[in-house]
């Protein structure tokens, strides 16, 4: 797409970011993604500029990979943007049949990221999506669990990166991020 | 569509929902939808057909309504299709900002299903998605939240419903549902 076209479309994702201060905690500023979804256009906004990015960096992808419960409301529609399909990471405990789970830290609790064993196979290419790249515990999680299944992750996509927590030093793969902030 | 046409894609969609024995509690037969979302075909097919039922049943729509988590998986697609917004139902401390709940019960337990103040307006019509109508607790729960708001809901939405349990009897609208187990 023109470049002033890709500019109109982060113009209208951002004005649909709302930031929501002290949440969930004193002193978190939260960036709330919801408007984005209660606004057709600034959720076909979101997808378009993802699509365009997998097209042109990664055309071989072949599963988008979502994490519970905010990448649930943009993967299905980027992977069926792309003809591909898509994979839920979650909770551990939600997914019913065999299992393969990884740990993660969270700020202060463990929590464990889960995904079904036949999810990705062997060798599949795979990108990973999220709304927010934080410290990137999550996301860190959803690399391992593709790891232990011999999938190879091409990369992130969020749509906002908080950047000063610097999430993407700990990720082992490129992340693509719509906003930075 | 044709008669033909709706056939073959709820027989699709059929074959890509696995019944898991036991999960999450002995004696429970779990439908799991998780293949729907790996075949993007199956999925297609699945938007397709409530596409179909929304434009010919309620071609006024303005908003769909999804329960947190898998109602996130086919809820936005469908709002693309339609051209309208996506408001989420979360459990209760998830959504930031004011918001409005209402308690309900679970098997054991209660919990508290929550909106944004903000997500919907009085007078708004509006129909709620989720993946599964068991025993309707969270579906009753949403459609409790759009009365405190003032919303009109027009219906439910789901893949897959477990007639025994007889959960569309609790709602105070129809339910469609694509397949009926």
């Amino acid at each position: 797409m023109a470049d002033s076209t890709r500019a109109q479309k982060l113009d209208l994702v951002l004005q649909h970011i709302r930031t929501v201060p002290d949440f969930p905690s004193k002193g978190i500023m939260f960036k709330d993604i919801c408007p984005i979804l209660k606004e057709p256009k600034a959720l076909a906004a979101v997808i378009d500029l993802f699509e365009e990015h997998v097209r042109q960096n990664h055309p071989h992808t072949e599963l988008i990979v979502g994490l519970d419960a905010r990448g649930f409301l943009f993967g299905p529609l980027l992977a069926q943007r792309l003809g591909i399909g898509f994979v839920l990471v979650r909770k551990k405990g939600k997914l019913p049949g065999p299992t393969v789970s990884v740990a993660y830290t969270l700020e202060y609790a463990t929590a464990e990221a889960e995904i079904q064993a036949d999810a990705v196979q062997p060798g599949q290419k795979v990108l990973i999506i999220d709304d927010l790249l934080a410290t990137g515990g999550t996301l860190y999680a959803a690399c391992e669990l593709m790891k232990k299944q011999k999938a190879q992750v091409l990369g992130c996509l969020v749509v906002i990166e908080l950047k000063d927590l610097r999430g993407a030093e700990r990720l082992p793969v490129p992340v693509f991020s719509l906003l930075q902030n």
